[in-house]
């Protein structure tokens, strides 16, 4: 599966831990191949992905970027994404749940106190739960929190809402009195259903269907922080945004790389060379294998600005919660131009490998037209036009991205 | 359906056949607004196209191209590769059928005697016949003509022949003492088998499964021409190539007009405004806006190259048999010229109309994928690198495309 | 150096005027010839075109679009900008300034009276003028017109001023009371002066610099329509603007034809195989055959989407001064459509053309860079993504483009 | 300069030497300054780069990367092309001249006996030599060198000799005896003649005319290595390619982000809003900041490509002698991939950014067009479609480069 994609240079990051990350990284090819082995099948069948997350926590991935000290593994959050990318290599699908699980399990660093912190990482490790999320932004007004005496109540409704049918736990966006709140609950909370309507071109495994709260009880603790304080967010907190932007960027750049490797496999065992070639085989024609070289310069390229898209945010996260408004815009940016590249150049490897490939390709049975479903159904969940637009304006006018879930 | 798409300027043909151009063109975008409808429906059931080339014939599309003296409506070529265009409007997979019939009926007029041509004319408009395909060229030694007596025996397999199941007659290309002769057949002829194996990614509808012939009997009058006399092609003969292509080239382009059109009349009804872009409706988003304004020059353009490529194999035939090499290469390369473009433009078209609708245009139930998918499967049958050297070629050397079955 | 480029099919046009239109091409074939043959040197020289204006007048250019009882050759609008076309394939700055010519012609029949418009054609075709252009709109209300007694004065100051030095005739945009008028004034005018300021990157040789009015008196006459009833233009009207934009696309995409032919008669000639091909020569090369199809391609389709939109303006100009709004902006349309693909277009092909020719060909003494130069320069006249935006806008939104001296 | 642009992450480099490279940076921050100021005038005057080898030595940075023992800074090669990256932000042929120089300076060190480089490396870091190349491949069988007693003679031709005429040393490749051997000689060597005759589009203070050799005389021990052994070069010693190239890569992202730097503080400063906009200032357009994010992105991806690259070439130098011939291939590979890359991302560059500056910034004062013109003459060296090839030959066939003096 690595064979025509270079593997990540581990030396990078901190020499403490990198047997460690080295052996998730190991068992995340693992589970990858295995994935990977099955995509096209599990993609036709649209169902619900509860073996997958199995497979996940049976490999142990799931509680990798808990602290060792709460018993994890203690990758860093750019090092769990690059178990993100490499399960993208398998199955995009489920390397779109690793990724966004990752990103719940950091919130409640963010905004939780240390006490809520530690405890959920504690119960993480133990339980190796899978987080869900229902923090979908549009319509970001759908859910309401709402005092019940010492308790809360939460009500509505939301789409998009990855994995919630399968999750252990819930990392949950809510309005509260003007203000946004982080929750975490558990899926068999009373009061919530997933409405399991998902159904679409792509990321069919996602589990991404609408949900719903019906005065769904919240106790206090649930609440990240402390809910009689109004936030007011510091430039650290409003680093959850890059959490999920950057499982995007790893997951896109690793779906490219499988089908590549995957498509290349293909045209030595099945492809023919073309008749009007003069060829004896597909491997020698000259623009086969200009197509390979470009897309290959294409997606390594990306797959550097995603590398130093972790290494930014990891960087402004080891900073720690004094980082700057300025500090957190470089990271933004940092990120948005992995996202702009890597939608780009992930999309484009995904159509044009069939060129590489020929007609052969385009049996249903290899099921090769699901990266591109994946990718084109991911990559507009934000236009990457609007990516772009924040990269100009804080590079010509160092005007920030503002805050919101997607920037 | 082609509100936002620039109805051919019917002009550009001979005022003789005008009204009956027109009214073709009529009843063409009928049948794609009825195709259309349930396009996405249909796509996934994967079912033979029975139905849907029923719907064609009660329209009378399907002997258009015949001459009003056999009871056709004496549309040219190039005019009925207009009604592939509109079609696929609708639904690729049947524009695809009739496009491929629209040039079979012609290849008794290339290779056959006057009255083998003056028969078959006659019968397709009487009967409305619907003619399938059985000349995939990759692995052309597949099908062996040989003697048998006064008659003829066929003898192999063949994968790609589009509509062979549900056709009433076959137009087969066969090797015959190291010739190539071109046949027409029946379909209920015994020894012929279809396969019924079709199952692709896109143009799922196009019944292009394998087929089989074994020892099936050939009368010498369904060998088109002589046999006893080698064929020895003349530049007019071989026009039967880019008879093919022109049909691809038209569905392609059409594809691409119904897509557009669709996702703009979903974009007016469902698109959302993006939450950072401050503004009330999708429909005034810059980025929206542009994106709309490119796909369309884009579009227009390759239409453009369509129309040209058609007027100039129109011309070509109606130049004669008299036809010399390199009028041949003209419109070889007026023809590759349009392919290049419409494989380009369809393909960025189906792929980028998600970046205006946004995430929930995902949704399977619209089946937008399918328009990707049908333009990737079909954009492979003939690799357009090599086209484009074709032109490249010409251009610099004058060197003419040498005669094959795609060239 | 048509010999790689398809020549206009003129049959387009209507036959009645078919030998006078032959004859304005192949006049206008000549003058390219004798431009090329010298174009690298003067765009060295960045002198005044005196002497090229001279020659366009030796060859009967300038009065070709004047009708035939006045003393022209009646060439209609489109017809006159097909000039303009070759006469870049050979320099392209005077192909701007005789496409400019040709729009400022235009100006008295849209807004004068008959018997201006009739005066000023008959001098047109007798005197053979050549007009400049004093209504850069950047910066419109740089020029006021007030009264002075019976007549008027004339006061401000423009840049890009195309032509202004070496024109016998001016065509002025000036505002007036609050409205915009449009005036002609002769070049000898006491009180204006051309500031000979013109030295840009590209279309070197356009005399584009600015120009100063001083008191400058107008008479009653030299203002078109009636000074004392406010304009408020019809969509006739403002055709105008479409008359330069037409004459850009053709000028853009002749320079992308002839650098095409230029180029690919110096790789015939010049080229050396590349070293590690191990081919005997570069004109059998997979890479440049490739790039020389691919470019032809775009740029026939670049030159329909021209003739389509000199066909448009054609068309509603023919149409009259009952012109609808609609009618308008389905001609604007037609024309940004043309913009933006033979801006993308003829930049790409002046970048491409040396990775075919190679190293070689970036000599000084050749001035193959000249093309790109003359294009950028150009091409940033008005933004094209604002091109892009008013197609959107129309085809999404019905929303035709506002009237601007750009749109 | 560098505002917009990312410093280079210098901690990725071996800390020994951090603050000599540091200061080696600064260094070349203010000559890139010096040179950026009087670019365009520079261009235009077309004269020998004498002055701007000066600043080069009075600022210390032509010895950078000889070692420490020497007198050098101890740079490693890959950290002196970021010098050359550097220096390209202000001057892109200055940065052709140092980067070669540096390659130059590595020749010894590959070809030669450890004395040849001790000596050489310290004749280097004590009269900080300028070198010059004389080995262009294209016809390289151009020189030839023969015996004559003891001692040799050289005679031939070679054109495209960068530096040559204001070099101090001469790096020469000639043949002798059939095989390949390197020479090094004083450029006042008596037979040595630089022809003086470049004058190109581009990178026009490179000096890179021809030169001759007439008998020129040449000791034994200029002589590179032992000429009675014939070499047989191993992969280690034919790494000697990929300096020259990565010299190429770090100048061409060096001038793009040079470029684009310039165009945004011009932007700043002068640019008008686009008048139909309705905007207040061109630095809130759309349109440009889309741009402004999208070109960002892309020279980002690029320059980290060319990091990788540096990287690379600098652990197969470092891994030494022993080097196996597929370590060769992916370090060829590596720098195919930034070659392919920056080659596209610098060209795209450079032209788009007259997109976000608008008509005025094509003024021939500001020489803007430089940019283009330095990237378009040197990015047709060698044809990046080759490149992509031997990406792709490798990725799909495990075929290496085969070793010229480009692959």
């Amino acid at each position: 599966m690595t064979s025509t994609i270079d593997a990540i240079n581990t030396s990078q990051y901190a020499a403490e831990n990198r047997t460690d990350f080295e052996d998730a990284l190991r068992r995340a090819d693992l589970v990858a191949a295995e994935l990977g082995a099955t995509a096209a099948e599990r993609d036709r069948a649209n169902g619900l992905p509860t073996a997958e997350i199995d497979l996940l926590r049976r490999h142990d991935l799931l509680q990798v970027g808990e602290p060792v000290e709460s018993g994890g593994s203690g990758l860093s959050f750019a090092q769990s994404q690059q178990i993100t990318r490499r399960i993208a290599r398998g199955d995009t699908s489920i390397a779109h749940l690793i990724g966004y699980h990752f990103a719940q399990q950091r919130i409640p660093h963010l905004f939780g106190t240390p006490e809520q912190a530690g405890a959920l990482s504690r119960r993480n490790a133990e339980e190796k739960l899978f987080w869900g999320g229902v923090q979908n932004p549009r319509g970001a007004d759908g859910l309401e929190l709402t005092r019940d005496g010492d308790a809360f109540r939460l009500n509505g409704r939301r789409t998009f809402a990855s994995g919630a049918s399968v999750a252990d736990q819930l990392s949950v966006t809510a309005s509260f009195e003007g203000d946004l709140v982080f929750l975490t609950l558990p899926t068999d909370r009373p009061g919530f259903r997933p409405e399991g309507d998902w159904d679409a071109i792509g990321q069919r495994l996602t589990d991404s269907g609408g949900v719903e709260f019906r005065d769904a009880r919240v106790e206090r603790h649930e609440i990240l922080g402390d809910p009689d304080t109004p936030p007011g967010f510091s430039p650290y907190q409003t680093l959850v945004t890059h959490h999920w932007q950057l499982a995007f960027v790893n997951f896109y750049i690793g779906t490219a790389e499988g089908a590549f490797t995957e498509a290349l496999d293909w045209t030595r065992l099945h492809a023919s060379p073309w008749e009007t070639s003069g060829l004896d085989s597909a491997t020698e024609d000259p623009y086969i294998l200009e197509l390979v070289g470009e897309l290959r310069a294409q997606i390594t390229g990306a797959a550097l600005l995603a590398d130093r898209a972790g290494q930014a945010l990891q960087d402004a996260l080891d900073f720690g919660p004094g980082l700057g408004a300025d500090q957190r815009a470089d990271t933004a940016i940092a990120i948005a131009e992995a996202k702009y590249a890597t939608t780009k150049v992930s999309l484009e490897v995904a159509s044009r490998l069939f060129e590489i490939q020929g007609a052969r390709a385009t049996t249903s049975a290899y099921g090769f037209d699901r990266h591109w479903r994946n990718l084109r159904t991911h990559t507009v969940h934000d236009p990457v036009a609007y990516k772009a637009r924040e990269i100009g304006d804080w590079t010509l006018n160092r005007t920030a991205p503002a805050f919101t879930l997607y920037s």
